[in-house]
């Protein structure tokens, strides 16, 4: 039971790296039985961030993401650059994106975003001790409104329909919010 | 600030539904800044179950899932039909996959799957007072081993690396694990 499946061939039939690659494969099931079209979806890694102030305040971005196709709060974060280390992005990406650094960072865990198709990694990072060092560096496909939410508070924006992603329940999960 | 993008043309630019569709859009910004190649990708919609019998046991699925590489352990579920309805796709999941049945049944979220492609939703479904009902009916791409574990036992099995997905620790988050 539970045996593996092999890849016995691979075919890049989309590609638009660094964002997006889409693969199909021929592979070989326990049974025997060939699949000749079992596509898997390259998408960036990404950090994640639950970024905390000592006094228990959580820092959340409310933007508008494509993929929602609306505005919505997140917990920070943004893609992994090729070789960069989990933690280096996670910083980089909040100075970048809220002007916040931070005291103490955590790698908290790694999770594949799809069970079938794969599409990446999200790192997940706990940050405590967070101060404003500066300004951020917004770009336009990214106008953050920095707030700041009671940690007990951010599970009722889970129900309220103000947080709908699902990496930012996993980091309610993962961090019991 | 938060200005919603505009999608001004949309290309289906690689097409294997009911599986997967890759888009390729050019979005206007609110800078005014015309984006030509931000992709966007179909998955199907799916149900992820949290079935527990009413003596506290959950009902895991230790299977191989291409997307992760290897064997692990899910909470179960599968695609939605076109125009199916969300709590009867995770009934008839549950059963093909399971054999078990439930005597309650609550849809308690949906959730995007990526932020910047969007990626299908999961939509998160409790069922309560599980039983066996007859054996699986288990096609050879889910060979499934059903697997009890006491609620609180379920945490720790992210911690030790058996629970890899997204959408299994955002059940976590949304069931208070």
């Amino acid at each position: 039971m539970n045996r593996p499946w092999t890849t016995q061939r691979s075919e890049v039939v989309y590609g638009a790296r660094p964002w997006l690659e889409l693969t199909r494969e021929e592979v070989k099931l326990p049974s025997g039985r060939v699949l000749r079209d079992f596509h898997q979806v390259w998408l960036s890694d990404y950090a994640i961030i639950c970024a905390e102030t000592d006094d228990g305040q959580v820092l959340l971005g409310r933007l508008y993401k494509h993929g929602v196709r609306d505005t919505t709060l997140i917990f920070p974060g943004g893609a992994i650059a090729d070789g960069e280390d989990p933690l280096e992005a996670a910083k980089r990406e909040l100075l970048e994106e809220t002007g916040y650094e931070a005291r103490e960072w955590r790698m908290i865990g790694k999770l594949v975003v799809h069970a079938n198709y794969g599409a990446g990694h999200a790192c997940f990072v706990h940050a405590r001790g967070l101060t404003k060092a500066r300004e951020p560096v917004q770009d336009d496909t990214e106008e953050i409104t920095v707030e700041f939410h009671q940690r007990d508070q951010i599970r009722g924006l889970v129900e309220r329909g103000e947080i709908v992603l699902l990496d930012c329940v996993a980091m309610i999960g993962m961090m019991r919010l």
